[in-house]
């Protein structure tokens, strides 16, 4: 996901001026306008930094000097410095909490999809943890950059890019033959074709009818290594897996174990448990 | 927070636009633009609902009829109907995964806030549970509604609504003596004054010098009821006392105790755990 | 390309106020504010009518009332009425423009893309006619989804949704095999991977390396022929290929002839000849 | 038409954004985000130049190098290099297209303005070209920009500067002679007041009620001279004459003969065919 | 001025944000959010009243219900209600002071313009008032629009729409002559030009050189009256005269005698004196 | 009220752009584009200026050169120079205007909250002198900054940082104390809650009640100084009194005797005469 940092800019504008509203009114009350600090951002916690990059541009953006001492995807310590600013005191001030929040979501989210392929990988598997859609709203690019910054692949970026056949479809459409046929019929030729199925079943009409990926929802580690198993046999090799529903930290070494293309985990991206940075003025 | 639902509109609608992108390609592929649908909002695990009326203004917006049958800051057990959608099939699935965030993220919050709210209450305490500002990036709005659903206090909602002197300001300024006093001189009438301490020395500095919000940061339980007791003693007892730092759910209970005005604590905003709810077609 | 017609209307209400700027001062001078008309929208040759959503939408969100004669994709004689509008004259005399120039471009663009497919079916080829992002600046949507209705393939959507490993991409990186090698790699599953190549050999190597599809950048129509064959024998016939450059409509039935899965034209979007349609007040 | 560079930007800024959605992912996959190469933009057919502004402005906006080497209105020889772009290859890869299209469309409509107006001045007429308000939907800036620097006239810039009457008008208001009154009682003193009319006749009431310019509708090459000349006699020299409808490539030197002020022709700016333009990657 | 009601909304939404941030905290902690509650707008002194469709648009915006008891233009007396609204009491209390800036602002203009027209009136001349560019910041639209309603000029909606030739730009230039040249040489036929001159030498200069409309900067009454009659004398009869500068309600019966076409006063916009307002809640 | 130049500058965006519409015409027909020059910026009469940081921002943002010579809050001169311009000639044209109307108004607000804050020192009183919402629409930022740099206290800066209980409220709450325990039992701990009221007997219950803030509206001088002398000796020493409605600057000196916190004039910003200051191309 590489985007111009003026369109970054742009996003990072409509948060700050959320948080500020008319104006920051302790800093012009009690700083004078001209006073310059440095400041050191710490984390405070073990972790996998993410967001420096954002972090930067909207530190550069209010004309702040910025030097970053760790880079996304880093293993960092508690008390690590991580980024040095200087420039503005009131402007630092200002700017300090959405800075802080955005860094701290990223990381957490960063640091718990390291946490997951860690797993995967000693369990000798190749899996991909993937994220889904469920993202807090409106923060669909933030939150799908940490996850591919701590390793994992954010899977589809909106609506329009991929052909994803869901239960409620099906319930319209009626089934998954019927529906992955019209998908080939009608959608671009440049979009893969993906359906979610719940028995064994219907992941080999999906895979005859053409699907490019066959979604296993809400199977046991034990069913989805059993259907991974014989859809290779069946000569379905290329159809890729992606195991979804029910699958948490616990229990992701046994489903690690069906070595599929892609396990995708809501959590990853709703549930964040944010990681403890903070803002120190140094001087 | 009053806010005309126009207003929330617009901050929907960039929302779902960053979802979409350039259209619901699946929808498009295989379901008729004639097809009408209803639909079913479901709690999938018990909780506080919040959300409901940004959902309703969501779903009326793309032109769906929307029954609500669960109001925001009610009770809801897993399984149990929280809306009935209908409408055209292309439009509820296109809307579904937004819709689904922001119930899941504000519920989640409401939830999270409902049960700490609860300890207090159960130590017989009158003590507020407040946010901070420490929300997910630029949703600052939803984030600290859905506290307030919850039973919380949203807090300053954004800079310019009350001036609050935290460590960084203090560490530019010299002294809390000092903050507090520039605070009365420059700042407007309409607007409150809280200082952050971290010894019982500063908080009485605080309070003399005119403060109106005491902070204690990172007192002990028993720190902050002695400070409490000591404060009220002096005749400080207009002076608001709030506890922030190293509040957890486990410890609330004994800071229940010192019962301050107000608790508040950032992970009920930063840290949040979705509540499951899910989105099913019904006819 | 399913979309809420409420995201459409916010397209078009930076399109109405571009042109209106401050007000239309003709309307206003010469037509009192209280005079109501009805108005017809009428071809002027004959052609593939597209955009009767899109003016819909713009001509309803100015407070018009519409009854659309035709539907997208039909085609359309000369003088054949397309839609009936009925509402405020100056409201009407204000959005004409805007409404005609998008009917007559996406029009232009349908009717074009059509006769494309027509030359393609009547040589008992299944090659889809694509286009590219070629389009007028900003008008990605709207250029896309006439060659939809069309009875094209919209293709990319934006730089989001594929892989498309171009000239310019294989000059940095080194070659077709180490390219694509990079893509599979490091993007996500859900995307699909297409390398332009320029000769034959590149064009097994990238087959070989795993693309998902392979564009012949600039073959004549034997050479397309020739590779989609030697493609076929050699075991990729999963290997999609798309025929781009030097495509014309003279020589198309030519190029049918290879029978690949697509052939893409800029000039589909890039050069438009507008299809000559107006607005009349009928009483 | 003068517009501070940064009001530019704005309007770039919303093409780019829609053409990237979320990010470029086949730069990101494959190119190192260190990377920095140059790259020329070259002619791919002779023309005459437009956008080169446009494209710089887009091209430093993220935050490329840029060295023109051609300027807006120059004649280009196929194979010409306009532009020299030095900076990150993401980057340069990211806004390729966007910065083409711009090229591209407003070369061709200048290319094609220009070709106009030397048929003009072979005939020795003073004719000025100019646009009409059927433009891309959304791009009258660039549009009529490009007719300028083709040697056109931009004509209206949008609805709120000049009274420009048309026949719709007229079916409303009742004919010629009320119209113009009207719009003389009615409108600023500030606007010029032209009319559309079908007759010679109609042409007289006109210029008598005060018209400052007269537009004969699809009059033929003999009656639009003869219309010309006959106003002229009738002591209405001062009134402009724009003659509308009809007027080709092919038919303009006969219209030139009328030697009015103005032949304005809405192909230019809604039929464009696209100048030829590339970019490679140099280094 | 005509423009959809649906683009004034635009504006308005804008506006009304401002005032509200994150919403009305008194209506929420006081007002139940089912209170229905009827209001009155009421004038508190006598004008002219003007903004009523902009304030019903407001309104309707956010879903009250508005009977307009007054028009825009009619002379108003104190105590007489403009406007009945009805809907919930939240909404009404949130949007009323946006409503009320709105309705005094535009009717305080309105006032002073018609009081201003009357005395040009009563000296039988038929100048026209006009408005300048000296509006407050942004408000360009509503300024223009209630000068119009109060029976005065807008003149120049825009940098765009007349050439407007000033000192400033004649201290670059050089003189008018060279100035009005160059105008005519490279600007739109659809522009009238302006030129501002200090001196009757250079009125004629600019009308020999074809300016539309002289304007004649800082005269006195009696050097204006001389300068138009000797224009006028002098065969320059269609050239229009504005006088600006120096121009008060106190000596504008002077410069009336001049009977030019144009007045114009930028204090109409630029010093406004807002006409009293109020809103009542009736029931 | 401190925020970040570059949200400033998002808000001086839209102003600069709603003035030039599609381009400066002028500036482009007459002016060369490499043309650069010096202009001052200079005083036509006394005051305090304000809005020089933000006209800095203004002509920063669009490429000048910019030295101030006064600051914000200073007294000016007639004649005064107070910022030296540098750069492209057009673009100083096309901003000119645009910069002026902003230094204007701003000035022309500050000037008169300096002079009533004058009289309130010269009757030796402590009175603040404050703004209301009643700004020009959306015009809230500037006009309260302006406020602010004359002396003023800008009081609310939108709805949603106080609790404000007025006539409107009231009448639908029912009474004084049934709305301030509403208040204070459901609004945030963060806000202050003021009460307006129309009798002593009410002040009392207001300040009985727990109102922060008492807002005696429309009382006489006399009648104001009683209520707060009667106040202050039943005890309610803390509780802050504004003063509001009937103040204008001859009556100030007399309510300026009653030495309450607060004196509110509307008038400060919805009826302001603009300061007299222009641009002058000086090379």
């Amino acid at each position: 996901m590489f985007v111009p940092r003026q369109i970054v800019e742009e996003k990072l504008k409509a948060v700050l001026a959320e948080d500020i509203g008319q104006g920051d009114v302790t800093a012009a009350a009690i700083i004078p306008s001209d006073v310059k600090v440095k400041a050191e951002v710490i984390a405070k916690e073990d972790g996998v930094i993410a967001g420096i990059e954002e972090a930067t541009i909207l530190a550069e953006y209010v004309g702040l000097k910025v030097e970053a001492k760790a880079a996304d995807g880093e293993k960092i310590r508690n008390k690590q410095v991580l980024m040095h600013l200087s420039g503005g005191a009131q402007t630092i001030l200002t700017v300090e909490r959405t800075l802080l929040n955005l860094l701290s979501r990223m990381s957490g989210i960063a640091t718990q999809t390291r946490t997951l392929t860690h797993i995967i990988k000693k369990n000798k598997s190749k899996t991909k943890i993937a994220a889904t859609r469920k993202t807090a709203p409106g923060l669909n690019f933030f939150d799908k950059k940490a996850v591919a910054i701590g390793g994992g692949d954010p899977h589809r970026l909106h609506l329009d890019d991929m052909i994803l056949i869901k239960d409620n479809h099906l319930a319209i459409v009626g089934g998954v033959e019927e529906a992955v046929k019209k998908a080939k019929a009608n959608a671009s030729f440049s979009k893969k074709i993906e359906v979610e199925v719940t028995t064994l079943e219907d992941a080999f009409v999906a895979a005859k009818a053409g699907a490019d990926i066959v979604m296993l929802d809400n199977f046991s580690p034990k069913q989805a290594k059993e259907a991974a198993v014989k859809l290779r046999k069946a000569g379905y090799e290329k159809v890729l897996i992606e195991i979804s529903g029910g699958v948490t930290a616990q229990n992701l070494a046994e489903y690690a174990a069906a070595d599929v293309a892609v396990i995708s985990m809501g959590a990853l991206t709703h549930s964040v448990k944010a990681l403890d940075i903070s803002l120190e003025i140094v001087k």
